[in-house]
């Protein structure tokens, strides 16, 4: 459309890294602008301030970012949303310029995570080459292109920027390690209902008291909601006080999420609501249990309305 | 008005018993036609064929009543509901014929409830006297009146009723026990709010499994309604099937009551509203614990509109 | 055994009446003196002070019994235990003397319970016929045999006492209702475990609040442990304050009971145990629910006395 | 002594990084021998090989740790626990060669987190410089001192055992953030009471369930146990099973933790014990909430002894 300036997204940079492989598998991303950023304090705050429309970053597990940052971020500061996850099963190889021979490599160069991520290959592989710490697998890789390392362990998508020749393949010790990425923008309406949805909220207790987090539990438990995810963080304002990151089966259109997420904020010091968005790698859409669906929900209230006007 | 018939009450008879007695103090009483019924199956079912507009009858702790009874009308066929409750400390004396003196009583006569809460004083002051059981205290009392017996052991309201002397005044043996009385119509529109109500409920659960009065209790306890009153009853159609009789502060246009009714419609085999009503011996509005209020709630309820639309 | 005298077990009397046919049933009551006695009170009075080694008195649902005296009794004063349980389906038959027509009947007499229960067949049995309250059924029986009215609406052990022919057989309305009767003494090791048992509690809360109860029953329900029966009532000494009374299903020796009441006996203001006995129409032994048996309560025992040592 | 060999502590290295700046707080650390590790795998496979004693590696917001490493390592494997845990709030500074001044620096050094979390002083201090990445903040200082870069980001502990000199002091842009460590062995009976101690477990759910994870908090709050950790991981063998790392407050020669654990054992699909262990900076003894006490405790058994033997 002439005129409408393109969708902007930020990631966790730098370029040709793991965030911007799994950002690639988003269709949106295919029509967007893609601009990396040095941390994700940094690709937030593009976000916050409107220099991007959304930004991608880590949320779980990640290979070579900081997590903790990603938490912390969305626990404070002005409310973001997650519109979107990705999981990615972060898939390492080893990249030489066309000629090098494997026996010929004497440094070898990655982010130190990468490089503790494949430690068997290269004890097998590469015995006699040194490591030389990067700043990032794609700078590990760039570095191999400038001539200052003699290979790098970095994500496909940075040996083929860089024209280099895969040498080592799939070569990770761990294949089980699986990093999730969200999709975060400023506060906007829930993508559509799939039937397989996530709700993520920031839980914050008043008091550091016992069977506080059994209450919240109990609002998800009464209403039939299944908890797929709990982390605890202390907050930093005060010591004692803690939030808790939740993810929930079920979006926030369903009147048993709705409900809950009300129960919640009357109850808890604060509530942050991080949005509704498809399960990753869904299978399909699942019934709630018996007595949680929104015509469940539905007749209840209208038998509420009849027997509040005196009816049965 | 011209035209418009007396509100016709029926209550547990016979008359002049401890029913026409508590039923006296209630104000809409003093317009309405008093008719008693033979048992609380009979008042009830007056007021289903609409011969009745309310029946008043005992709950809890009743003297000459058959509780139960009206427990189990109340669980089954037509809905009804509670619009009042009366509790009655019932006051026992002993009334003879003008001139008759203690010593002269040779029989005195009571219900048999009636005789055995009185035992002491009857063992103290009637020692020479045989009892002769009664229908009920009233008929006790008429039976004096006709020179059937020498003395009888009723309410006031009956030795008044018959004209007799009282020579023993509040003889009960217990001084403790009170009757709950309520008054029963045809499902209405509850009476208005007034801080300081209650609502009664049948909850029936599905199977008598570990866990599921647990459930039915949650669904009060997350949303801070107090249950004053608890009761389980086998229900007669089917051995091993349970239900409740429940008794909670506040009022059906409470929003947390009303929550927690449509909580209990989704997870119960079934569910009875058996009314909201004023406490009897009201001490005064109460406040909802903290985030159960109706403006709590309204403000959730708000939040979450604002979320679902892409608001904070 | 020469020299020791015979077990004595007084019952709510009077003789001949539903108590009396319900302990006819219990095997022990076969060498045992039986001993009515005028009201529950002084029935378990008789236990306490030594007069009598049991009581058997109404629980549930009496006919002609007061069952809130037997709550009462239970919940206040010395400790005293259940030792076993009777369900009794109440059956009711109209006796005469012999030669008498039911044509012939004039007045009828039976307690006013029984009356009340025996409507519909007196109705089209004996319409010209009057009623006479009786002091109990028994007494109804008596007045037969004794020439003061013709029929009698009593048990059948009544009949048989008084010598009295039956014109009317299983004539109550009714036929769903059940009085459970219990046996009870001063305290002592509960019956051996039968695999199918009931556990009798009273447990005090020590404030009305919100969630009290819900603790109580989450003793039980974190241990498996299923509630058959559950009744608040208000204690007498303070308003405000609540005792519940509760059967579960399984034996104090059981480790999952033990735990639980362990857990009441902290949590409580006060906890009265009323014994452990065979659940009356037992259906054999039921397995407990996974993790609740004895031996998942040893291995788990087992398993913290080796960490609490060092091992795993 | 002769003849006994030093205690040997393995921490994740390299030396002069914070790991070794925490164990150096640890006073049994003074008399042990230190040894770094490359990886957090490899630390806690030297203690489980018995090569070390103890591993000291952190667990929870690590500034260049693999966090998520030492869980899974807790998680599966061999048993070990944690006998001791220290915060630590990570201190950068950056250092120099002396005579090397602010202006001079054209190169600094650090690992890619160190450099992120000092970027602002970076930026109002050495706007020239160009980062080169590290494999560690220690191999950082190394670098400086050999000559490779002109300044390093690192912890003091690196600064000093590489004779730099500090010109800036205490540099991270966030001041908040902590990083646990704790001290791992091979199973053994934990450390004394302390009244104010942690107690660590992994707890495996059998089935994604609603409701499950409330299940296993009830077990603790039934006992009045405060929870001040819980974090959910999914397990590598199956997805959609789930873990929970927990940690609450008390001493598992506690009785209500004692009971809490058994509870545990039995209804979860499998129960890692982690260890109990003074809470770092503790501020005294607290005492357990009313009826949790191990006096309760004894009390209530000592009840159920005399209950289940006949007394009251």
């Amino acid at each position: 459309m002439p005129g409408t300036p393109p969708t902007r997204f930020t990631y966790l940079g730098p370029a040709a890294t793991f965030a911007e492989q799994a950002l690639r598998t988003v269709p949106a991303a295919a029509r967007a602008e893609l601009v990396p950023s040095a941390t994700v304090a940094e690709a937030i705050a593009a976000v916050r301030s409107g220099d991007a429309d959304a930004a991608f970053v880590p949320l779980e597990n990640s290979v070579e970012g900081a997590v903790g940052a990603t938490m912390d971020e969305l626990a404070a500061g002005d409310p973001l949303v997650i519109t979107r996850e990705v999981l990615l099963a972060p898939v390492f190889g080893c990249y030489v310029r066309a000629g090098t021979d494997l026996a010929d490599v004497k440094t070898f160069a990655s982010h130190p995570h990468g490089e503790a991520q494949c430690r068997r290959w290269v004890r097998e592989n590469l015995p006699q080459a040194t490591f030389a710490a990067a700043r990032s697998t794609a700078d590990a890789a760039a570095g191999v292109a400038g001539g200052e390392y003699d290979a790098a362990v970095c994500a496909p998508v940075a040996g083929e920027r860089y024209r280099l020749t895969e040498v080592g393949h799939d070569i990770a010790d761990n294949t089980g390690a699986v990093t999730r990425f969200v999709l975060l923008s400023r506060p906007a309406a829930a993508p559509p209902r799939t039937g397989d949805d996530v709700t993520s909220l920031v839980a914050y207790i008043a008091h550091d008291r016992t069977g506080a987090l059994l209450e919240v539990l109990t609002e998800f438990a009464v209403r039939g909601i299944n908890l797929t995810r709990i982390e605890s963080r202390p907050t930093k304002e005060q010591l004692g006080r803690y939030c808790f990151f939740l993810d929930c089966t079920g979006h926030v259109g369903d009147a048993r999420i709705g409900e809950a997420l009300m129960g919640l904020r009357r109850i808890c010091a604060d509530l942050r609501y991080l949005g509704s968005y498809p399960r990753a790698g869904q299978d399909g859409p699942h019934d709630p249990p018996p007595g949680t669906s929104d015509e469940d929900f539905a007749d209840a209230a209208a038998w509420l309305a009849r027997v509040r006007e005196g009816g049965v």
